[in-house]
């Protein structure tokens, strides 16, 4: 694998200490010393500063995250498995972060939202991009109600990975993933709303 | 009513910036200013400053928030019903503060967990008594799962209160809220995760 770049390495920074520490408690400085980014290059980079690097992590989140949801359902025959297999994973990297590192979107979202134009609108474009991926899977597997069921996993993966935070504990993603599981299963018949 | 006293007004405010701000946009000054107090007072009132007044503001969010699951289980007669009154008023709670002030405990959560014992002690007694408020109240509807079933609706309201915020809608806790009638019916019979 090649050295990651100044610019990815200041992106992959900026995730890290955004989902950890929240946006507003990192620093522009901060986040170019842990970069390790040379000082005057920092503004090369990105000119918009803080905001700008902000939304580029948010679309590397996007990215990561639907990838993970792409491989989810490649790797599990049903939709209950794939669901268990995503919130295992989150809660196993939650688990490993100390129970630090969350949803990368989450804390930025609540914390700008309304504030930032920018970061709303890549938040929104973050959470909508999820959702979709979500839907197409549901609808290859031929269920009734994937916009509903899509929302209803988003709901319970940052609903749980809250709570999980909050209580140092895989236990909430564990349930969350039983309670979609049952949700998919019911409604295989009917309609969602 | 009586006239609020200097350390309410403050508590009040305090819950109002942290749930629009964000913990760490708020600064004490801006506490202070907002909520009217002599600057030489602040301190006799929370000697331990901006954290001390968090944890007042999360004490008094989690009595206010159990008192409208209360109020929820009083008003309606079964359980989907109670869900849907508490989701309905999160909802037009949200609109009516403009898309600001989603759940006054969350974006401090998560922007605080294992930074502060303090106020992650101070959430997690928050979320556990939201948690127990509703099942006692689910055990007394007869539900065979009240444990699973709160969690559940716990993960809904957070997660679905994050996506409202971020799409300016009130869409996501009317589905919300959907959901949780169709698994609070379907494990009527059976046990939940």
């Amino acid at each position: 694998m090649p050295e990651p770049t100044t610019r990815e390495r200041m992106i992959s920074t900026a995730v890290t200490l955004f989902r950890r520490e929240g946006y507003t408690a990192t620093s522009w400085r901060h986040l170019v010393e842990q970069a390790g980014t040379p000082w005057g290059s920092a503004y090369h980079h990105f000119p918009g500063g803080k905001e700008q690097l902000a939304v580029a992590a948010i679309e590397l989140a996007t990215v990561t995250t639907s990838a993970t949801i792409t491989r989810a359902f490649e790797r599990n025959d049903t939709i209950a498995e794939a669901v268990r297999w995503w919130f295992t994973k989150a809660a196993q990297a939650l688990a490993d972060g100390d129970y630090r590192a969350g949803c990368p979107l989450a804390t930025i979202a609540l914390e700008t939202v309304n504030d930032s134009e920018v970061l709303t609108q890549a938040c929104k474009t973050a959470f909508t991009t999820w959702q979709n991926e979500l839907e197409n899977h549901l609808r290859e597997h031929g269920h009734p109600a994937p916009e509903g069921l899509a929302a209803a996993i988003m709901h319970n993966m940052e609903g749980a990975l809250l709570m999980a935070r909050v209580h140092n504990s895989p236990e909430p993603l564990t349930r969350a993933a039983g309670h979609i599981a049952i949700l998919a299963a019911h409604t295989m018949m009917r309609r969602l709303p």
